[in-house]
């Protein structure tokens, strides 16, 4: 696949709906790009893509560097990310973060964008969700057992995506982010953050979207994927 | 691309809200499928594609064969179609269709489908947009004005899709049918239809979906893209 495409497998709906007991090797996914996130099975933990690289952030603290081969995941996004525009800055969270994209692409708004941060952050809140207790477990139910940890002072990386309105169940709509530290020891999903001062700042835009569906997957197949547009934002915004 | 799989340029909320003024060359659009449907600049009639030929059909019931790399379109589905499924039925309108639809596939649920019909049609009410009056007018409010027609014991052609209720907006949800008779000179946006006795019926389940969204098209990129779920139901359902 070439540069700056969005791939997905499967969609953020499923997850919502507990469908995670199966999935695709992340072999595959790594297929279609080099940076991203997404889930593993059972919902157990936050997944980075970082330079090809892939970790399992999970709800004890710990991270694991996965093997691809030896590995499913039951949603995942990723691209080949090669950076269109890069700055430095400093970012007050989210909602900074958020004006920074759409300052540097103002013409973006019903596209997809990635983007990855690099330096020191004086603070970073995340959550990592902690697996599902039974099968169909919904996203909701297990993230309302989500362990969140805060890091001061902390380098690493963010890695995320902007994704437009109107993808709303398929992924996640509007700013969706993931971070690991330098040493690659923590991270999860981000709650929020803040810059202890300038970071690097990366990003592209991307008018290309290629989705995969599960197949063999009853539980894929038999989910009722309604539109929960409110418990996406709950869980994942 | 691959047989059975959906390719999408633009999304069916950009023709919601209007944007129909550019496009991409139908002969771009070729490359990624053989079988599908779309409309053309300024939502002026219904694209059906049909083995690879495309045509326009307009409101005033005359039927244009598309040279694809003289014209444009806002707005198409298209897939490289290979049947996996092919059976000889009656079908008794959109109703059946689906019945028939969801038994030959019945773990398509939340996949996408191609079908096409080729046979003699008792009857088929089409209707057929005549294009906007002026830039960014909506799609409901072109299709007010839309013209509808009555064929008797016709002979030809349905191509369509289903798509899983997650992509509304991105694309219509559920059933949505085109059709254009055998000698190519009539044709639309079916609005119902029956069988004159059986009919082939040729279908095929689709996994992978790739969409390629408008660059350098301010209409496309200034859009409020916000689903308009009623609003797709009723000019496209």
């Amino acid at each position: 696949m070439a540069s700056n495409e969005v791939f997905q497998y499967s969609i953020i709906s499923a997850l919502m709906d507990g469908v995670a007991s199966h999935g695709t090797p992340i072999a595959r996914v790594l297929k279609h790009g080099d940076h991203g996130l997404g889930t593993f099975h059972n919902m157990e933990g936050e997944m980075i893509v970082l330079d090809g690289e892939v970790y399992q952030m999970k709800a004890d603290g710990s991270t694991i560097h996965i093997k691809p081969d030896e590995t499913v995941t039951p949603f995942a996004t990723v691209t080949f990310f090669r950076p269109t525009v890069t700055t430095r800055g400093t970012v007050t969270g989210k909602a900074g973060l958020k004006d920074l994209l759409t300052g540097l692409f103002p013409k973006a708004r019903n596209h997809f964008l990635i983007v990855r941060m690099d330096g020191v952050f004086k603070t970073i809140k995340v959550r990592t969700a902690g697996g599902q207790c039974r099968p169909r477990e919904s996203m909701v139910d297990v993230c309302s057992r989500q362990t969140t940890h805060t890091f001061e002072e902390v380098k690493g990386t963010i890695v995320g995506f902007r994704c437009p309105e109107y993808v709303m169940g398929v992924n996640v709509a509007g700013d969706h982010f993931h971070f690991i530290s330098e040493d690659r020891q923590r991270g999860g999903h981000i709650l929020s953050f803040e810059t202890a001062g300038d970071v690097d700042i990366a990003a592209a835009q991307m008018v290309k979207f290629h989705m995969e569906l599960p197949t063999e997957d009853d539980e894929f197949n038999e989910a009722e994927l309604k539109l929960q547009a409110q418990g996406i934002k709950a869980v994942e915004g």
